[in-house]
C-alpha cells in the first residue's frame, strides 16, 4: 500500500517503520517541522514536505498522527485528495475525521512508545473504527500485516480505552517515580525495586489483577499502614495519595490471596 | 547450611526451595497449620512440625518468616536454642528479635511472591542487615548462595523500601484493576491493555520513570483530562483518584518526552 504519514512524533515513527518493514511503501511524511519530517522521511525513504500544499496526491492512505486538537484542522485540508484518511488517537472520535469526508477510519495502536526504544509492533494491539464495511476490511487487512492483535473498537468504547491506559499506563509510572524518589531521599538504589515493578506488571499478562492484589491495604493491616503514613509526614500530598488508594484497595470485592 | 524454616506462606516457601535448591538442608519446616507444614516440608525434604516445642535444636539458622505482628512472640521462643535467627519481613524493626537475642539479622528479600508463580530467586533483591559484622559476612555469603542482588540495608532504610514498594507494586497492581474492571464494564478485553502495562514496566528497567512519563496530565491535557473525569461521572471515587494522581503529575519537577 501507498501510504503518507502526517506527523513525526513518537506514534508516526513507530507505524512508519512498521509499515516500512511489513513491505508498504512510506510515499511522504509530513511535519510541521522541517527537520523532523526530513528525519522520519530519512529512515523509512520517504519524501519529506513541510507544507500541506506539497502533498503528493499519488496515496492510498494518510495516516493522521498529531495533537488531536489538530486532527480536523489537518483532515478539512486533505479531504480534498479523495483518499482513505485515518487517525491514530485513543481519545479522539472518528467524527473528527467524518466532519470532512466519507473515506475515513480509526487505527489506534494502544501502546506507549518512545523514540529511543524499539517495540516489537506484532505485539501491539491495534484498534480499528472504519465509516463503512468496506474500509474496515481494508484497514482490518493493513493492521494484520503489522500486528498480531487486531481489534474492531467503536469510538465510544476507544474513549474507555484510553481512559483505561492512563489507569493502566500513565498512572503506574507515576507512582514508579514515587518509589524512585523515596528510595533517592534515603541514599537507596532504584534497582532494589525494579525487579518488583517488573514482577507486578508480569502477573497482570496471566492473571486478573484483583485476584493477585498485595499489600497492607488488602490484609487491612492499620499498623503497617499508619506506619507508612507516619514516614511521609513531610508529603502530605503522598499521605493523601497513599490513603485514597489503600481505601480503594480495602473496598476492592476481591478475595486476596496470603500475602505472607 | 542447615536451616529451620518457620512458616508456610509465600516468602517461607518461595525461600525454602531457594536454599534447597542452592544446597543448603531444610531441617525443619514449622507452620501452626500441621497441612501448611507438611506441605512445604514435603517439597524440600524437610521434617514438618506444627508445634515449637518440636523444634530440633540441629541447625544453624531459623528464618522466621511468618506475619509481622507474630515475630516476636516466636523469637521469644526460639531464642533458648541459641541460634542464628532472622526475619524476612520489610516492616519489622531487627529489634523484634534483638529484644531475645543476640544473633539476629534480617533477610528481606524485595519481591511480591505467589505460591503458583515460579520465580528465579537469582533476580531477587535480598537486603541483609545483621546485629554485627561476623553475621553480616554470615547472612551475605548465605544470601549470594542464592542471589546476584545482594544488597546491606539497615531496618530505617528497609522502612522505606518496604514503603515504596507498596508504591510500585501494591498500587500500581490496584490500578491495573481499574483498568480492567472499566473494561470489563464496556465489554472490552483486559488483554487489549495487558501489552501496555508489561511495556510500562519494562520501560522503567531502564530508564527513570520521570523521564519517561507520558499521558494527558503530563502535557497538561486539560481537554482530555475533563473529558476522562466525564467518563467517571458514575463512579466519584475514582474521579477523585484520577484528579489527585494527575495534579501529582502536573506539579512532576520534569521535562517531560513528547507524548505524540
Amino acid at each position: 500500500m501507498r501510504i503518507t504519514i502526517i506527523g513525526s512524533g513518537n506514534v508516526a515513527t513507530h507505524l512508519a517503520a512498521a509499515f516500512k518493514n511489513a513491505g508498504h511503501r512510506i510515499v511522504q511524511v509530513y511535519s510541521r517541522d522541517a527537520q523532523h519530517a526530513a528525519l522520519l522521511a530519512y529512515h523509512v525513504k520517504a519524501e519529506p514536505v513541510s507544507d500541506l500544499t506539497q502533498i503528493d496526491p499519488e496515496t492510498d492512505l494518510f495516516v493522521i498522527s498529531i495533537k488531536d486538537d489538530a486532527i480536523g484542522p489537518v483532515a478539512e485540508q486533505l479531504a480534498s485528495y479523495n483518499k482513505l484518511m485515518v487517525h491514530t488517537s485513543g481519545a479522539t472520535h472518528m467524527y473528527a475525521l467524518q466532519a470532512y469526508a466519507e473515506n475515513v477510519g480509526v487505527f489506534y495502536p494502544l501502546q506507549t512508545f518512545s523514540k529511543t526504544r524499539e517495540i516489537d509492533f506484532r505485539d501491539v494491539p491495534l484498534c480499528i473504527e472504519a465509516a463503512n464495511a468496506d474500509i474496515a476490511k481494508e484497514l482490518t487487512e493493513l493492521a494484520q500485516t503489522i500486528s498480531n492483535n487486531v481489534y474492531t473498537v467503536d469510538s465510544a468504547q476507544r474513549k474507555i480505552l484510553h481512559l483505561a491506559a492512563v489507569f493502566a499506563c500513565n498512572f503506574p509510572n507515576y507512582l514508579y517515580n514515587i518509589a524512585q524518589q523515596l528510595l533517592a531521599q534515603h541514599d537507596l538504589d532504584f534497582n532494589l525495586i525494579r525487579p518488583l515493578i517488573l514482577e507486578t506488571a508480569e502477573k497482570a499478562m496471566t492473571s486478573l489483577p484483583g485476584n493477585v492484589q498485595t499489600g497492607p491495604a488488602v490484609r487491612n493491616d492499620q499498623t503497617t499502614m499508619d506506619n507508612h503514613l507516619a514516614l511521609l509526614q513531610n508529603q502530605p500530598d503522598l499521605q493523601q495519595l497513599y490513603t485514597l488508594l489503600s481505601q480503594g484497595i480495602i473496598k476492592m470485592d476481591i478475595d486476596p490471596p496470603a500475602d505472607k
